[in-house]
């Protein structure tokens, strides 16, 4: 048995994303993810409060650190430069759980249930850093503008480096960014 | 009774609008909406499989349209304006319904079941942008990066147009595509 709470945690997550690719989604109970990571189910409760949200537990404290990372910028920056930032904070903790993160979002991609949750979750986090781009002064609609942007940018680069691992996620970021730049150059208008 | 389908189908929308707003989605059955529109329930789910979907009845025309208007832009645009060219004739279809889309947009943005299915909507538009980009040449992760930034403008644009009405909808686009620009000029890197 696990010896503590946050490791309990982690074996969930991790019995749960083998148990998906193996037999799909909906072929998998909560049951079967307790077992596989040696835990009974009442612990599998206290931890997550279904099977959707056992992929997305983290989710708070992502929020939390792109939350500080925007409010740490120096005075003076442009909205982008600010998100650029937090993303490049935020995707380190990507590229230190690459093993686990590289397949969730192959799992989720094919899996409708998960599919809605991650677009509520982009929904939120992209909601968070235009509220943090407004406490920095930022006008509303323009925030909220510049935080799908940027977004946008965050998950093409994240794709990119999925595909393309000779390059780091903060040179994908950085190519990302510069995409943005040249389409938005010709955006018309 | 309405003598047509297209009319039970309109009035059935209506009907559905008004008792969203005026006691809630979660209160509101689909027997009440049928009763408001003067059909039988049984001609509700002729047309809507749910009560979520009365909203979003519109949704493969709307994506049919925007297909068609990126193909038809000539050859050698640049991909944000074949977006942009393609949500300026979607747009006539808000202008046009503003007593309905108005209220609508206003029910979902407050309900958390409707929300969701708006967010799988524009999931499904943008990708559906983005293959009708990559139809026209443009590489693959740089049609989706276009779509969703274009999207994020034109939604800009639209809540733009549903605060300050003094300007119309085709200009509130002028004015996103051209935040996006500035936006993106200084987007860092």
């Amino acid at each position: 048995m696990p010896r503590s709470g946050e490791e309990a945690r982690r074996r969930l997550q991790q019995a749960a994303l083998e148990l998906y690719r193996e037999r799909g989604f909906d072929q998998t109970t909560t049951a079967e993810i307790a077992a596989r990571a040696g835990v009974t189910e009442r612990t599998f409760f206290r931890h997550f409060p279904d099977k959707r949200e056992v992929l997305f537990g983290n989710e708070a404290a992502l929020r939390d650190e792109l939350i500080e990372s925007v409010a740490d910028v120096p005075a003076g920056a442009e909205p982008l430069e600010i998100l650029l930032h937090a993303f490049r904070k935020a995707g380190r903790v990507l590229v230190d759980n690459r093993p686990f993160s590289e397949p969730r979002m192959a799992v989720i991609a094919a899996t409708p249930a998960l599919r809605e949750r991650e677009l509520a979750k982009a929904a939120s986090m992209t909601e968070a850093l235009a509220e943090a781009l407004r406490r920095r002064g930022v006008a509303a609609r323009l925030a909220g503008l510049a935080a799908h942007t940027g977004w946008a940018a965050f998950h093409h680069a994240i794709l990119a480096w999925l595909e393309d691992s000779s390059r780091t996620l903060d040179e994908h970021l950085t190519g990302a960014f510069a995409d943005l730049r040249a389409l938005a150059a010709k955006a018309g208008g």
